[in-house]
């Protein structure tokens, strides 16, 4: 490489997957990126919490550090990656790195759904870039469209399939008719999904990205705390099932959605039509769906997660952060607003209903005025079964999710209902 | 609207369908993008080439004018927008702005595709943005994230739909078993096709666009002259059956790739898997399927059309434009290399060819013969019809341009085949 070209030097917090990936794909592709753009990439300091352990990559000597805040506090170091995870030490070392007006890249979800905004006025306030972009969605361009290109876009809506796990095991319950347990074993097997699936399978990693998405969709805070999120292990191959017979496939999405000057953010399995490009989203891809009042619908598809990919977008932010820290420029966050966040018990939506009933006569006639009570009108039914197996699937039309709850509640209370199964929302087209 | 905020004024050349949509956009957003971004855009000047003509727009006295040139050369213009089409005035108007220092931001995909790198390096030269996200694919932000996010990743082949015209037809042909005649005469009734069709049909218009993804992509000149292309004019109905009996679906792809040091661009109907992504977009939208090193595979997908939609591209970059001259930086295009041109006679797919033959012994024998002379090896086989309607349709592994057409050829001259019909590639997945 000639000596003509600037040379960046990068900080690495953390050498797991991602870090490793980072460190390997700057030394494949840095010969092409000096050409392109100037930049002579180096990675120069590794912070890692066990130096002893085996790692896949190539680093001189030197380079590695159990020392974590003596690179964010080198003064040779030009751009900080933060790629541990979770919120200590995370939270202080971008803190100190921002204060020493370093731009930093991150790819921490966790992080940014909890103090995101605090951590954008930080790098406002330190006039340097904080780029995100793997932390979402992982080598998906979705950021940065979101943060540039649609700036001035009404954006009304985003749903996103934004869990790699989920939707591995929702396409395999869907083409193989293989049930809950199965699929999430087999996602284990292959490594898609962790020993302990609760932060997938129960939606807490969609949340957080939800309100990342939401706080930069939408220019006001959100925070994980602030959204109302259901899982998919309570989804049966019956569910698929039915959903197929109408039309439909399950998938978890997260929504974000303004509505009458309110913020609804939630996570949860839904109904989408087979129509909706969303639902040809397949195995492990996600995809955000958005919906503007000028674009109109955009989708953004590809890899979320996996070392190289998220890799590929924290070394796009790399190069950006150091381009605009030669011009002594930054893409300033601005400010956000605290639009109200509406409660999920606020929220409308179609609903798919499933119960099972005793096979007598009048059951029609009970159920039926379960939802009438609370102003749920029914847009189809269908009655799977007879005798012991008798069971009723009704999809409403769009209702009030407290209604639908209320009518949850009475259906309970029948003795002509012996179980109330799952509820689903339909995602309209 | 208060007087915190930096006012940008707007010059925009051209007051048709995106013109006049970018007006009432601005009109309608400005006090959210004044919120989001202290930038307050007033559209103070317009040129039009006809002053009388009714527009659907409200715009002060003094706003319009007929003289162009009075526009790029007015001192309080801070950005000028393009929305004249074809190549001169356009190109000289674009310089003259570059010259005087003014941003411009541009939806010319004919001028980009022929002149697109003597205009960036203009723009470089004067040190200000030539922003263009609207050129391409409408509405879909694609060349912010092709030249910024993944500005580190080695892509080796970017496939789009970028013709909404020639999608529709042939969404209408695969979905209603429509005839081509019927498809496009239903797109130019809904105002989709133009009277004269055939910039769209014969896949003029989705080279340009190849030639300037191509560019992007690669960063290496590559204009519309070097794009190979074939239209969808000659696709028949029974085109359409086959495929979706073989599991494919017919799209007009423009296909810009790396190979071995040399570049491919070319736009031609393609058999497209049905589970590829690329499958299920229909209508009139537009997606641009990219296939990196690092990231994997990314989708684009939206609007590749229509005023609102582009304008809201246009917006996006009017407003990346003003901020990038407040703070008195621009994105930089860099270099563009000149790599080499691969003739589409060098290139390799695997291709359907159908031709119908007469029903007698040794037919087959004689077909293949042609097949085998050549080297090309055949991978599926399938005879429809019997006697005088008897009609082959062969896949073939991956073969060669030149050894294909050298294929039809041959089987032109062979009496037992009346006819060779259409030649389909077929997108591997």
């Amino acid at each position: 490489m000639t000596n003509n070209h600037d040379v960046v030097r990068v900080g690495v917090l953390g050498c797991g997957n991602v870090g490793a990936a980072l460190v390997q794909l700057i030394a494949a592709q840095s010969a092409a990126i000096a050409t392109r753009t100037g930049l002579e990439l180096r990675v120069t300091r590794v912070a890692v919490r066990n130096l002893a352990r085996e790692r896949d990559v190539h680093l001189a000597d030197g380079v590695l550090t159990r020392d974590a805040r003596s690179v964010v506090d080198d003064p040779d170091i030009d751009v900080v990656v933060e790629v541990i995870g979770g919120i200590e030490p995370a939270r202080e070392l971008i803190l100190a790195a921002l204060d020493n007006k370093k731009p930093v890249v991150t790819a921490n979800k966790e992080l940014l759904a909890n103090i995101g905004t605090e951590l954008y006025a930080a790098a406002d306030a330190s006039g340097v870039d904080l780029l995100f972009e793997a932390a979402v969605a992982g080598g998906i361009p979705l950021i940065r469209p979101l943060r540039e290109s649609l700036r001035g876009e009404p954006i009304r809506r985003v749903m996103g399939i934004v869990n790699g796990t989920t939707n591995y095991i929702l396409t395999k319950m869907t083409e193989d008719g293989a049930s809950y347990a199965d699929a999430l074993a087999e996602a284990q097997s292959l490594g898609f999904a962790e020993r302990d699936p609760t932060a997938d399978v129960e939606g807490f990693d969609a949340g957080a990205k939800a309100a990342i998405i939401a706080t930069i969709a939408f220019g006001s805070r959100v925070v994980a705390g602030d959204v109302y999120h259901e899982g998919i292990s309570a989804i049966t191959a019956a569910d698929i099932a039915v959903a197929a017979r109408l039309g439909y496939v399950i998938k978890l999405l997260a929504i974000c959605e303004r509505v009458d000057g309110e913020i609804a953010v939630r996570v949860h399995p839904a109904m989408v039509p087979l129509a909706h490009p969303l639902a040809s989203v397949r195995d492990s891809y996600n995809a955000v769906f958005v919906e503007g009042g000028a674009v109109g619908s955009l989708m953004f598809y590809g890899r979320g997660a996996g070392g190289m990919p998220t890799a590929s977008a924290v070394l796009g932010d790399v190069i950006d952060a150091a381009l605009n820290q030669r011009k002594g420029a930054h893409g300033s966050m601005g400010t956000f607003a605290r639009i109200p966040i509406r409660p999920i018990d606020e929220t409308t939506a179609e609903y798919q209903v499933s119960f099972d009933v005793v096979d007598r006569p009048g059951v029609l006639h009970a159920v039926t005025g379960a939802f009438a009570r609370h102003d749920v009108s029914i847009r189809a039914a269908e009655q799977e079964g007879l005798g012991d197996d008798a069971r009723l699937v009704f999809i409403t039309h769009e209702a009030r999710e407290s209604d639908l709850q209320a009518t949850l509640r009475d259906l309970r209370d029948l003795d002509v209902v012996k179980r109330v199964g799952g509820l689903l929302r339909v995602i309209g087209s």
